[in-house]
């Protein structure tokens, strides 16, 4: 099968400009393999809210599961911030994760060379930083239940969630980062905090267990506040992280800063089977939406783990990657990466570049 | 009252190395301000379950809730790291912390102009950095029930731990740290998962009342994920940072490492009323133990924390400080903050200089 269909999601701020770069790169790309794709573009978050009054409508969700891969630009914006829970975009995120089953949240972090500058870490701690956080994103605190609100038994009230992992949680996201090591170096580190948690010697307990099928695999653990010294301290010690929903929000948002150019990185969800969801970590930046302004790269390197994770297409994939180290070769930057002797351009441009690269 | 109880919990590992130095500088400094102790060492951790089964026992905290203020050297060693969860010396720690109720949790992450370059940061991003987490200590996931060990629907097993904050834990915490931005730089930011989580939603909705109580402090919000990337961008925008327990655990470590020099930072934990807990940042470090080599200025500094907001002696505080300063100056340093040009010397050395200057 060498035609896809592609569900796309612009959403909000500059989720639009950089989706729309990043489908022309992969349609280029592509038919240099052979591939085409049947493109469906439909709502979600708060560009959903305001034509739909729900952040994913049914249609949307629809639409998407029965779809080959899912390529997402960003949701959310002062607008939509004062919003009930269920009528805020990020609802909207939660769901389609959840109607998915996209439990592996697969997310770089990659130091550039042409931007090691760019990091707030010296050069000799930030250079050749090279790691992949793989977060669990449909179990845990965010989805567990009991949450809401309630009272005490002193008739005071309170906030409640529940942070809860079954089983079979644990072991599937064990199994995808211990393969995604495998294809790696070799090393997985798993993160949680079983010196205090139930949830995490449990954790801790099955990525034990688990382990026995990858002994190629070394594997270790360490304490979440830990984690979070480590990625600074020395984050080349890391290869593969794997850990829960809530410290892997956490830990690999604190990855992507340290690499210094968060305009720069992707990400990819993946279930058992179903399609994927491939999206940039970065947020929808309304301050600078609809300005030319927004680095395209995440969003273009998410269509290139669409293609390597979601089609299995890895040579149209390489060629994405390729090309946006050329156009970095070359000097050309957006303003959130650009420095002193490089070229300036904009979203478009940026993307023009790119597929003479391709 | 001029005199006062001070029970001592060295621990394990560095623990007894680093209490011995900050007990003498502490009782120097208090000389010269007309204040006496009366001190009594108990066990805690590891060497409480060697000596009595048990890492906290009944004795050590009904000693410490008589004194007037508790000084923690540091607990923890590979050979109790395979105990059940009853019977690991961290237990102890909770224990202590919730048998005191010492519910805030003081943290600073200050960057010492003489050891700015330990920062794996650069110069320009570390330099100044002077922030001061309040972490909730005694609620949240750590504390929060039901928690343990289950079967779901399905006949699978579960671990399972609950994120839970009653109306009066959030008001007292936030009060503490508004009092504490006030005496700072007039600035406070609330960490929390607001997005996701009810019971966020519910600690921002209380610490927005409370702030109408401190017109005269700024106060800001930010979800975790975000803190965790701007605590590695640009630290320097915090002053005051009030979060949750297990947001709290990660951050301020997060932040000391920041810094570079985590043998530097001290903690204070204080309650409504009773003696407040102080102790060093830093873990026990079995590596090093019983080998002169600890760096004790965050215990020392711990010391003076507990002079400052554990008995309102000041000025005995400052002496503290500035010792540790003038050390600095003078050029001495231990192994963990030794560069080029200084003077290597030991723990029990380096607190011979800092006696020098009290
Ligand atoms: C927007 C928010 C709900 C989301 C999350 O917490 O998962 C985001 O921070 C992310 O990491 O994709
Ligand atoms: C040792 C551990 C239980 C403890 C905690 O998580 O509170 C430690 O990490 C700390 O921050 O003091």
């Amino acid at each position: 099968k060498r035609s896809y269909k592609i569900t796309l999601l612009p959403g909000d701020g500059i989720g639009p400009e950089v989706i729309s770069v990043a489908k022309d790169v992969l349609v280029l790309a592509a038919s240099f393999e052979g591939i085409k794709f049947e493109f469906r573009e439909m709502l979600l978050g708060g560009a959903a809210l305001d034509a739909t009054g729900v952040p994913l409508p049914d249609e949307t969700l629809a639409v998407s599961k029965e779809s080959d891969a899912v390529l997402l630009g960003a949701i959310g914006g002062y607008k939509w911030d004062k919003n009930e829970k269920r009528l805020k975009p990020e609802t909207g995120l939660l769901q389609i994760r959840e109607g998915l089953k996209v439990f592996a949240n697969l997310r770089p972090a990659t130091v550039f060379p042409q931007l090691v500058d760019a990091s707030t870490l010296k050069r000799e701690v930030a250079e050749g930083v090279d790691l992949m956080v793989v977060r669990e994103l449909t179990g845990g605190i965010y989805f567990g239940k009991p949450r809401g609100f309630g009272t005490n038994e002193n008739g005071e009230e309170t906030g409640f969630n529940t942070e809860i992992y079954a089983k079979h949680e644990i072991d599937r996201i064990t199994r995808v980062a211990f393969e995604i090591a495998r294809k790696r170096r070799g090393k997985l580190c798993s993160v949680d905090k079983s010196n205090v948690l139930e949830a995490s010697m449990f954790w801790r307990r099955r990525v034990q267990e688990i382990s026995a099928e990858y002994p190629d695999i070394e594997l270790s653990h360490m304490y979440v506040d830990n984690a979070a010294m480590q990625l600074v301290r020395y984050p080349k010690q890391f290869d593969t992280i794997v850990t829960n929903n809530i410290f892997g929000d956490i830990l690999s948002d604190e990855a992507s800063m340290i690499t210094g150019s968060i305009g720069m990185l992707p990400s990819a969800s993946l279930g058992d089977s179903g399609p994927g969801l491939f999206e940039p970590i970065h947020g929808s930046a309304p301050d600078i939406a609809g300005q030319d302004k927004a680095n395209p790269c995440a969003t273009v390197l998410s269509a290139a783990m669409l293609l390597r994770y979601g089609l299995g297409e890895d040579k149209a994939a390489d060629r994405i990657e390729n090309a946006v180290l050329d156009t970095l070769n070359k000097g050309f930057r957006t303003g959130d990466i650009h420095s002193a002797g490089t070229k300036l351009v904009g979203c478009k441009q940026l993307g023009e570049e790119i597929m003479k690269s391709v």
